[in-house]
């Protein structure tokens, strides 16, 4: 057993997630799993498929970016991995798919209003969309500034990334975190899920507002803080 | 063979059939099954996945929330529940589910119209939607006050819930039920499916009106009462 | 080995392409095969499901609608079957579903247009939408009536049933039928995503208009009459 | 072995993908791959079932249409896959399908814009749509005459088939290429997954532009040149 054995086994687990789900097709997706103790995460490698990966294809780097363990190259996104984790010290694992519904909302360049209580059960917020990119950051440091893009939509939005754990990349796709993978996966399938419902409440009824603010509070405390009553 | 292993046992498998029919994802949904005799329900524990559900893990209840056997905490909806098998001495069991095209539906805060007769063969009225909850109702007892909601918006629309064994909560989801498990869980796969039909019925032609009532009352006529032929 | 064994496995085979295709949910169609030497059909029984369905279950009529062997009801549209089979001596095979899109065009009682290739490859006319059934159609025989309904419709419209194999009946969802059961459960497939695909089309370009009539004769005689090469 | 085993078995594998990938239902599409040494290509018989077929049943031929190899009539498109071989010298294999999306924007004879980076990771342009066919053309050598329809679509809008590797034809359905079978068959995916992410977002929000030239640059160049870096 290898040095780095417990993050690339969970980030293997939680990229086959990603296909378990539906999220992507082909290699459109990825997972990376952070060890805050040590300062190193596994990530997927880059273009390989799902049913290819093994643990001995998952690629462990440091937070400048360094391999420190693996022979291919990691996920294009890499550096927007490593941003959010600099960060955003709370999060440990990241999840990036391109799930239909929730890329169609980002190609719209839309908030996904909080239309129901399946929302409110995760965060009580929109799901914010960051805008499109500077044509600066975009021929800069592309990945990292995506990185950069979502903390700032989040700083001037004062959102929270331990309460509202995914953004939508403006006219690109979706990311979603937690503190843990199986948490990142499931806010990635649960954010697909909000974003179907949100697009058929949207065409049964393009009027719709969003829910007020006495029930988006009682299903997310429902759930979350010290007088959740959801679960074991 | 413990007591009340009868109704655990419906009860487990009616919950898997949230998952067979995919009417949730993850635990978002849950069914009960009550025992008329003793006063005694069998429900869904909180947020434990359907694959990781067995008979240990079902939940027994009486009517007043008290559990009479199981370890793990009951689904959080569970005084819904109790609030309709209280108030509705004809029903046996009630499903729970956030089925994707009935969330979309209760979000849009609108009636399911009766545009069909895969409609008409279940019910002659509109699926009815429930306004969404005052403030004091949800800062109060809440999920018995959901079951209030769903009581008051049939007495209110004089809808017979052995006729209508479907309601959408508005802003929050589906509940069905029925005489026993099977026609609960059916019923949650009916509701969904019209839902569907009615979003593409009303995309195609959103100036649809409802069928005539000579067509609904052959068709539910056809399945339901004395002079029904459907079946054996 | 029993007398009408060939039909009943024809039938039964086919009712299970309707579970198979997805074409309904439940018990909610129907598939029927006739031996037009003897003039008996073969049908599904009433009301129960696929998944149980074997050669036993399958019911046995005459064209008048004595039942000659099984000892299930059979199909509560076993009438819609007499009544086209009687007038319509080209056919041999019958199967209604309750398809998600077929229903949704038929609930809005439009004929389907003929948008593309993919129709034109099957028929060269719209896909025929009945209007809904006068009131004294309905109490009266309906299912009968369901029949009659369809054979005016072609009669009125100089619709020919060996090309146009599939019909909506308003309201309610898809009948369509073929010289065997391949053909006629092969039909309801095609119709469903015909019924997909004129639903996106309309959605995206609300305007579209029919493709013409030379594209559409190219389309149908490569795979229909004297001149076809598509196929062994 | 048989001479050409090797171009028989990439297609048979291929033709596969289409039923995997559930881009056609039934015989609704067909994969081609060139030997360009031996300028022979194989491609899938027509009328014969994905479930059917065998390497026996794959038919070869050479570019002027003769087969070679073969005791099945070859796929009814064959024409139209020769004209793309004999004028593009740079592709090896040709998929056709009937992917539901991507024909629902063929018939509604739209390009797709560029909404987003999934397809800005796959073409720099609107994924084109070619106009309907002059009434002499389908009366003619129809089948070739898509090919022709689909080069001269490239010509007239200065497309490279080396870059857009898809292509709808007009109230038909898609075609997509590549350097291999593999390439070919993964653009026939990727098309209907644009379509579809298309379709929502322009339901969303029907006055969305396309994404900005620097983002396409980018997302097109990550994957594809001298300066890529997707992959290994």
């Amino acid at each position: 057993m290898c040095f780095y054995d417990d993050i690339k086994l969970k980030c293997l687990e939680a990229n086959l997630g990603i296909k378990k789900h539906s999220l992507a097709i082909f290699t459109f997706g990825n997972v990376s799993v952070i060890d805050r103790e040590r300062n190193v995460f596994a990530i997927k490698p880059s273009g390989v498929p799902y049913d290819e990966l093994n643990i001995e294809k998952i690629v462990v780097l440091d937070l400048e970016g360094n391999i420190i363990e693996g022979f291919l190259n990691p996920s294009s996104d890499t550096k927007t991995h490593i941003y959010l984790y600099n960060k955003w010290s709370e999060i440990n694992s990241i999840c990036h798919t391109h799930s239909t519904f929730a890329v169609g909302w980002a190609q719209s360049l839309l908030n996904v209003p909080i239309y129901g209580t399946t929302h409110a059960d995760h965060l009580t917020k929109d799901i914010p969309c960051t805008s499109p990119m500077d044509d600066s950051l975009i021929k800069g440091n592309y990945e990292l500034n995506t990185g950069v893009q979502i903390v700032n939509h989040f700083k001037k939005n004062k959102l929270n990334p331990k309460e509202v754990q995914m953004c939508l990349v403006g006219s690109h796709g979706p990311f979603t975190w937690g503190k843990d993978e199986i948490e990142s996966v499931y806010n990635s399938v649960v954010l697909e899920e909000i974003c179907k419902m949100a697009f058929i409440t949207k065409k049964i009824k393009p009027e719709v507002k969003r829910i007020k603010k006495t029930l988006i509070d009682k299903h997310y405390k429902r759930k979350h803080g010290k007088d959740s009553y959801y679960g074991q």
